[in-house]
């Protein structure tokens, strides 16, 4: 069987939006958990829930001012109470002819049917050491209060399964007195650096044929900013029983996600994708798509679902190079990662974006390219819009084509090139940027 | 002198803009520390960094397959090497007529001057144990060898100061063999709830008079999402005393931010702005803005600039209302975290947005709407655009308006409306989303 899946694996590429296809077809969410609100900032809610008492509870001054009966209308009234919050004025009420001093949310006392705002009332001198207040304006019944339940009503739905948890979200969850939350959990994703020629990138001088691991770290920080739990694998040589033992550790770790980098290509080395075949399920190990082609995907499963909250463990075979790495990680890993993650829509954002500059394109295969897209007010016919521009050469093994950018071109296969003032599709992988910043440091310098 | 800040504190009330520049005046960059890059991700390189070595700092084959010498051209060569990364084949020196096996990455031996794909050879049968190779493809010299510096020049300026770190920069650092690095800290920001009608979210049943503190919970997370480290401060009653602990909390904690909410308006117990007067220095107490007009802005002078990076405390006092609580933050706080953590555009991001819905312009203020932004392949007029659906009615005691909001729009004052299909200026507050996701959750329901 082994062998079946290696050859379907090693048959010829399939698109980029196929691979995703598939992956998304083979991953499930992860099992919910429970959390207490301030730990689940940015994930996915995984309950509905209900507020099991209307806000205001009471009914509340909107203002600074007076609580008073309407119909007694403007002139001058004794202050009985003062209203602020809490038991105050608690236990009186309101006859005409009297008004009760009240702050903004704080409680409108019985008898009280509206609220004049400290601005259209005038204090007058103490009489007597009792304490008068003029009311110069005339209000409406209800003016200025917040009746009972007019910001939430007693058992209406505030939040729905599948909503991203952000700060007003988490506000929402403390105003209905939420302490624990049902979510759906961080995926713990390993990673692994496979390759002899790798060394651990606090090496200060390196040997023959020797270079700095920058993947391990560079995916770690990805799958941290995409609210992932990371698990680091270290490197592994170009051994069988070294990328099998780094696998073992995952599995036993419990981890959702696998990436290893390296040792996908036609190398008599390059031995994880025998290894997925033999250990699992590989669906694909060729996309058409540049940089990334040898992107390898396979299934793991684990014997016990419930101990990890998922069936399988999934694993990312990524190209060594690093730009291959983080491109296929943005384009399929990411989509992964959000749908465990619970993610009512895994998709990718894609928005269009007006090309600066000319981009070439390639006769075999669909083309991404890293770009900083900015939003510009002038944009080019004077109408609003992003405008793109790449982030230096694209060579595969060159970091720096990466550098600062916040999304990858969408370059379609063919011949010639793209021209500038193209709209072109663009996957974000980073925040929306102003166009203020500046682009000068994109470009390459030698330094002293 | 207390009294004369007091006065202009509470004179007539300036613009947004007028108030994110007294901000961003009074602030200044912290000062610069040193971690480990894993812990660097978010913030913003306070150093310039460039390459020590050469990458790669050999030849490397840019493919799998045969190091051979280009004039030799097609034809059967013995394979005398194998060079796939350390010190594999390092003492040997290609001669004509030899070939040496060679993998992706892997360090071109000496003698070899260009590499041919393993798919343009022939595995030949081992003749007497010597292994053979029919090179079918003639190639140039140089052909799939990435020469030395070829990805990145010994002493290139591979980061500048004010780059902000994400995945592609950490794998730079790594590349380069930087395990420590100068960033500019997380500003440390202290959250502090004040009013007597407040009880932690954590209280089940409500006494009278009493509501949940959201503004605290939903700060705190704000905060944390603009890469801040918190404390939390808790809840101040109304009592000057009260409110003087927790500053000298936040003073003594170091903190660069002090966020209070509540206390700000015209009530007899609201306390924050003539403390901040008697203990700093209080620049704005109105701002032009539906919803938020109370806010508060003070500096605190630190006794020693050294011990904590900066030579003020920043005191926001927002309104206790939460809606308005959180468009304070987002349009004044985030740009002074910002200019704190080194960004060199602390400018919030505003893009311009089609409005799939009128709205309503309020006479006295400028307005700020919760929406959700997304972007649309079609538009309305068929041209790729961001539509914007506000989040609901909009009140400033509702937190609700928010739900969902990725973007505030701002709306200018005025009377009337905006039309439905009017291009409007919307400041990003979170990420930008795809089309699909589902708006029906945004519509208010009752539940069972
Ligand atoms: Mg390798
Ligand atoms: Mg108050």
């Amino acid at each position: 069987m082994a062998s079946t899946m290696q050859e379907c694996a090693f048959s010829s590429p399939i698109s980029v939006a196929d691979a995703t296809r598939i992956v998304l077809s083979t991953t499930g969410c992860l099992s919910p958990v429970s959390l207490p609100p301030h730990q689940a900032l940015g994930l996915v809610l995984a309950e509905e829930l209900a507020a099991p008492d209307p806000l205001p509870p009471y009914p509340a001054s909107i203002k600074d001012g007076y609580a008073v009966i309407a119909d007694d209308g403007p002139g001058d009234y004794s202050v009985i109470a003062e209203a602020r919050a809490g038991d105050d004025a608690s236990d009186i009420v309101l006859t005409s002819g009297t008004v009760a001093y009240i702050t903004t949310g704080g409680p409108v006392p019985k008898g009280a049917d509206a609220v004049v705002q400290i601005e259209d009332t005038e204090q007058l001198d103490d009489y007597c050491g009792e304490k008068k207040i003029r009311i110069l304006k005339r209000v409406s019944k209800g003016h200025d209060i917040r009746p009972v339940g007019f910001d939430i009503a007693q058992g209406e739905v505030i939040l729905s399964a599948g909503h991203i948890l952000g700060p007003a979200e988490i506000g929402l969850l403390a105003t209905i007195g939420v302490t624990v939350v049902k979510v759906f959990p961080r995926p713990l994703v390993a990673i692994l650096s496979t390759g002899d020629e790798l060394v651990d990138s606090s090496t200060r001088s390196l040997g023959r044929g020797q270079i700095r691991d920058s993947n391990r770290a560079m995916l770690l920080a990805a799958a941290t900013q995409n609210q992932c739990s990371v698990m680091d694998l270290g490197i592994a040589k170009d051994q069988k029983h070294e990328i099998e033992r780094s696998l073992d550790k995952a599995i036993a770790a419990g981890a959702h996600i696998l990436i290893t980098s390296g040792g996908v290509s036609m190398g008599d080395r390059d031995l994880v994708k025998p290894l997925l075949s033999e250990r699992g399920k590989v669906y694909f190990g060729k996309v058409l798509m540049k940089p990334g082609k040898p992107l390898t995907y396979a299934t793991i499963s684990y014997p016990d679902r419930n101990s990890i909250g998922a069936k399988d463990l999934l694993v990312f075979g990524l190209p060594g190079n690093p730009v291959s790495s983080i491109v296929c990680f943005n384009l399929v890993v990411v989509p992964a990662i959000r749908k465990l993650s619970g993610w009512e829509n895994a998709d990718l954002c894609r928005i269009r974006a007006m090309l600066q500059e000319k981009v070439p394109l390639d006769p075999q295969r669909p083309a991404y390219h890293g770009a900083l897209v900015q939003w510009s007010e002038k944009g080019i016919d004077g109408s609003p819009c992003f405008l793109a521009t790449t982030t230096g050469k694209q060579i595969s093994s060159r970091l720096l084509s990466m550098r600062s950018a916040n999304a990858l071109l969408e370059v379609p296969q063919g011949s010639g090139y793209i021209s500038q003032g193209s709209l072109i599709s663009a996957v974000m992988i980073g925040d929306v940027h102003n166009p203020k910043r500046d682009l000068s440091d994109s470009v390459g310098q030698v330094g002293h």
